[in-house]
């Protein structure tokens, strides 16, 4: 096999997800290589069909079309006696089966893993789910902001004092379909030892959980839970979000070294002898202070201005960009982070595949993302009819 | 091979990585049962061994041990050339090799991906970096608070004019580390088709792009970029933190069923029909109205009182948790997501695997982290005296 064959290639996916973690984590699949056979219910398919923002004269929905691209969709009715044959059919021809339901959803249909590895014992069956398949919350419906309020990740996002804050992408699914994808590609390496599938189960909470650890490791140690911080390092200063001239942007002065280079940038080496800031437990606790005097030098000049300075010295600093910034970005144009979706008469960028492989070739568009159906027929002549 | 043997058991994965973003990943693939050689630099090992907050008298890091449980730590220095060699030969003996350096660090010790790649082919080398080790920018340094900011992640949290907010977990980091796992076990995978091992790349600030992609979507469609929205989901209405009797909560009423569930459980039925709320575009369109219609309803009991009547009628709800509440949720002890660590005379509780696997079982411990080149000699008469 030649090296530039893509990592999974040849894998193919059944996938019965819809709206955000299921094909999130599909999307990661198909970024890989694998072959992603949606199967989606007649007439409305996936619900994010029908979710704005839509574009291509209404047609097509933009919120869809980002996390499909690529994929083929086949419409079965899952609650009719023939095509759930058909779909039994197919689960003995792919590798993997994702499903984003509801626990206990596809045990109704007759087609819970344990039937369906019967079918297969080869497969791979993945359910990533809000609470997960165990436990006695495991029936209840999760969306993203009940895991993000749940997990306490909003309790430690925002200002001290302030109205809650949400964070503003949707990481209680998102995480969760990247921990769904790893967990599938854990199971089909060991799967190449041992000739067996197995079940992955991955619950949106406790995601969100495993990516506190330094809130939780905190908390052990002080006693207290930890608050929010509101745009600065819990532990390390200066490192947050400062005022200049024309708006906000961050420095991210991490070490000693950084400091006293800040200092010099900001033409005050005064600073750096300064007893009140001499090292980083200093500097923590005398924040008040030490951001006064920042702010009083960063008010002269503006973003662009100070971004320049601050780079020539070798200080982490960013403007806090919006998202059309991210269209001017050369470093993201050199990684091919903002891709095209090929078939539409619109422009249509999506991000880019953030995991880059040697044997994973770089392409600056990606094909559209399927009609509903549009690969029926398609996908049961190439599996069913050979 | 028994169904019980873990995922990932007898790949062996040199790791290199120091702080978040490296330990993160290889703390993924420990928990699926790769055995983690965790190779430190003589006197200060890992950095993040001198982060607080310490316990046990001072003697441990909780940040570290929280990343580094359950790992084997070699001390290497890869500035000597015994050492060097001692290192190169390991690279012969292991599958993985994870490194979060400074693009180009690696070549300048003069073990970089082509020189290693000689050594052992079969060689899966993972690079986590703030840039990517591609790019104008790739040289830079990055920090969590940097990504957040450049991304685009940071404008889209918080609230409309207030200041900016920083994500309360560094998931610049975090979700790095997840997607170079992620990389790492496609490798793995295809090495078993190849033969071959190959390179995976990963930057922070490509990770947070890769999962902004609704707020992409929308700026696309809209020509503008999206701003923060506080505590509330820009298209679904109710959805949102609402301010009960003794304090915030959330409710997620993600569909027009759910909403005539909430005005039910509410007592509030003349709101279904209301015109100004019919449908979630009606309801999105007059969101201030709603919002203060629901505030003076929620506002006459607590949160555990709304808690109780909105788990009655089904519509999805959370207090929004402080980390020490964690400690209390039967779902989160269903789901053993607060593992303890062994070998403490302190409880040190750290987060657990989210990926449930039927070949993983589960453990309600794990061993501690390593002590500063504690496996030196085990790991050199294992892997090189046979």
């Amino acid at each position: 096999m030649s090296n530039t064959t893509k990592p999974l290639a040849g894998v193919k996916v059944l996938d019965l997800t819809r709206v955000l973690v299921g094909p999130y984590c599909t999307m990661m699949l198909e970024n890989l290589g694998a072959d992603i056979i949606k199967v989606e219910r007649p007439e409305t398919g996936d619900d994010s069909r029908n979710f704005g923002p839509f574009f291509e004269d209404g047609e097509e929905s933009a919120y869809f079309v980002s996390l499909n691209s690529g994929k083929r969709s086949i419409v079965l009715n899952l609650k009719e006696e023939e095509d759930l044959t058909t779909f039994k059919k197919l689960v003995q021809q792919v590798d993997i089966l994702v499903e984003n339901f509801r626990p206990g959803t596809m045990e109704k249909l007759g087609i819970g893993y344990e039937t369906l590895k019967e079918l297969n014992p080869k497969l791979i069956y993945a359910a990533a789910s809000g609470f997960g398949h165990s436990g006695p919350d495991s029936q209840k419906a999760a969306y993203d902001m009940i895991v993000q309020a749940a997990s306490g990740i909003m309790s430690i996002t925002g200002h001290p004092e302030g109205p809650p804050v949400r964070v503003g992408v949707s990481i209680g699914d998102i995480v969760a379909g990247i921990f769904t994808a790893t967990g599938v590609l854990a199971a089909l390496y060991q799967r190449t030892v041992t000739g067996e599938g197995q079940k992955v189960d991955v619950a949106m909470l406790d995601c969100q959980v495993a990516i506190l650890e330094n809130a939780i490791a905190r908390y052990m140690v002080e006693g207290e839970p930890p608050e929010p911080m509101g745009a600065r390092h819990p532990s390390i200063t200066p490192f947050q979000a400062f005022k200049a001239q024309d708006g906000w942007f961050v420095i991210a002065a991490g070490n000693d070294v950084l400091w006293a280079k800040l200092c010099e940038a900001l033409e005050r080496e005064d600073l750096v002898e300064d007893p009140r800031f001499k090292n980083n437990a200093d500097r923590t606790e005398n924040i008040d202070q030490l951001v006064e005097i920042l702010e009083g030098e960063l008010a002269t000049k503006t973003v662009a201005e100070w971004q320049e300075i601050l780079d020539e010295y070798g200080v982490p600093s960013s403007p806090i960009n919006t998202v059309d910034k991210l269209f001017d970005d050369p470093q993201l144009a050199a990684r091919n982070m903002l891709v095209n979706l090929e078939g539409y008469s619109e422009e249509m960028f999506v991000a880019g595949n953030p995991i880059k492989m040697s044997n994973l070739p770089e392409e600056e568009s990606k094909p559209r993302a399927p009609k509903l159906g549009e690969h029926t027929e398609e996908i049961i002549a190439e599996l069913l009819e050979e």
